[in-house]
């Protein structure tokens, strides 16, 4: 108990139990809320690799606290590094797209590489102190990113909303639905339009469960409705997450967030990403650098155990798509709503935050 | 057995039997093919709308095929009027979006009107001799349209389709998808792109079905995905049926299609429409005078009896969306390739098929 971080949310994901990392299991959600505790890193990975754990922010947490499980129990100092090292790798190669995975495990690796000599149990505990820092970092970036984003809204506005970039996928109150609570809270927002985001139905399942729990009005939609909704004048606004932001401000999302964009543009309805500056990656140029992970296409073919498609019916299943960033009218940031030209407001943000 | 005709197509979805009408129940496809007999014009109106016969085309023929069931047994004299008129209302009622329904029933009328003076047994002959017309006439239909859209794609294309206009969606070898297979047979298409069109999945479990016995290539993706397919360069062209077409050339389809087109234009592919001149309805101006028909929430909170979403949750579920005359490329009828401005080149389509 005395292990856990007050997440300021009314919920959080993931949390830290004695010597393990405890998880929230999404893909239960949201007929079934049990938790997965992961005893070795090997449990870890496969929690982010099946989606038990997911969203980028909440990746990154994992991760850090999947390299604490990783060296439990204290391995022998003679194989502490390569054990680091393998660790290190298992978790990396779990998902390619979310580059706050590769954040918190170089930042993970820098540390070790800091402590290593001064043994194993002394490098384990450094990198679980760092793992509730990356932890509780998280959540004061996602309040800040809140407080920045709530102006974008005035008036009662029906906001749209794609996948689930909430309280489920970070360590606090979410990036995208952290804006629209915000938001929500001094009347800016009114409902929220949430599409159900095929294949995994991360918006039917999950960002229609947080919102209930907010008490904040939603109405559910298929994917493909989005156009019809612009169409009739019926949303106002738009904020989503990202999984990855190059240098030049394309960014990567959830599949189908670059077809809400087009429409977006197409009916002069604002495009907003809610994303920390881990997610941004200024090594990465634009979005066609980005790798774009593509999962089973029985994800496709098979909804909850049932099969749609006819037999030998083959699926080609993107997990993510990229949005250019002449789409996007701003991008909040802890360090405020960047706006374009993003490679330099990107510049300056980072600029803020490691003067 | 004498009374089905040959569709030209491999398979057909609906056929008239003795007294009775029996349609292929398309809710269970592709896991079950079984069939529905329709003793009544109650059962014919229920199998309208609960989609087990779906596509304009082919609601046109059941409901033809519906007035004849619903004089039989044939009433009495004295009832034939009020009868008629209570069939034709109970089928008009069932859908609202399709004109090809509504185009059905007032040939129906104006069928009966002339033959009801000869009494009932002579009037339901005459409209079950009309019916099979309509039938006929619809395979016929398509077999034109397949010849003239053949033409659209040269050189081993890839093209997108959404929903199912298929064989499934007629009395014969379908409208999108009869372009797709006569171009197929020509070497002018190469694969299909089929999204699975929530929330029914007609793709996912129509198109794919129907392909499959066409031994066409293709690959299923979610709808959200067709955005990233296009930016990526993998969608050479789009073709996809309509429920209504409005003189202007405005056309609805089902949810999803105005994405689809909006997502063409910004990528430079052609997006077609193919329906017979029946799903033109010189009577509705403009897209915006086509009702749309709003459908249970159910169907995207519930996929297949699993409940996806909280209890609670409100879905907002339109079964069509317009897509406007500026981004159609074509319309395949079986009068020819129709081209903008279509006020006129409908016009002229109507002059030629009733010179």
């Amino acid at each position: 108990m005395a292990d856990t971080l007050d997440s300021a949310a009314t919920f959080s994901p993931l949390r830290w139990r004695g010597d393990t990392l405890e998880l929230l299991d999404q893909t239960l959600l949201p007929t079934r809320e049990e938790w997965l505790t992961c005893n070795t890193v090997e449990e870890v990975a496969e929690a982010i690799r099946r989606l038990s754990v997911r969203g980028a922010p909440a990746i990154g947490v994992a991760a850090a606290y999947g390299l604490v499980v990783g060296l439990t129990p204290v391995p022998a100092e003679g194989e502490l590094a390569d054990r680091f090292a393998e660790v290190a790798e298992l978790l990396l190669s779990t998902r390619p797209t979310a580059v706050n995975l590769r954040w918190a495990i170089e930042r993970g690796r820098e540390l070790f590489a800091r402590h290593r000599e001064a043994g194993a149990a002394a490098a384990r505990a450094a990198l679980l102190d760092w793992a509730k820092v990356v932890h509780a970092e998280d959540i004061e970036t996602n309040r800040r990113m809140g407080e920045h984003g709530a102006a974008l809204f005035e008036g009662e506005q029906r906001v749209l909303t794609h996948c689930n970039a909430g309280a489920l996928a970070t360590a606090g109150i979410g990036t995208a639905i952290g804006v629209i609570s915000a938001s929500f809270a001094r009347g800016g927002v009114a409902m929220v339009w949430v599409d159900e985001t095929r294949p995994l139905l991360q918006g039917a399942r999950l960002t229609s469960w947080e919102l209930q729990r907010l008490e904040i009005p939603f109405k559910l939609v298929t994917d493909s409705s989005v156009g019809a909704l612009m169409s009739r004048g019926l949303v106002d606004g738009v904020v989503v997450g990202s999984d990855r932001i190059a240098a030049n401000g394309d960014i990567a999302n959830k599949i189908g967030t670059y077809t809400v964009a087009v429409l977006a543009q197409r009916h002069d309805v604002p495009f907003y990403v809610a994303a920390p500056l881990s997610t941004i990656d200024r090594e990465t140029a634009t979005g066609a650098d980005i790798p774009i992970e593509e999962r089973d296409g029985e994800e496709v073919t098979d909804v909850f155990g049932t099969r749609v498609a006819p037999a030998g019916t083959e699926a080609f299943n993107l997990a993510f798509d990229v949005t250019p960033a002449e789409l996007i009218a701003g991008i909040v940031t802890e360090e405020g709503v960047l706006r374009p030209p993003y490679s330099e407001s990107i510049r300056q943000a980072f600029a803020r935050a490691q003067p």
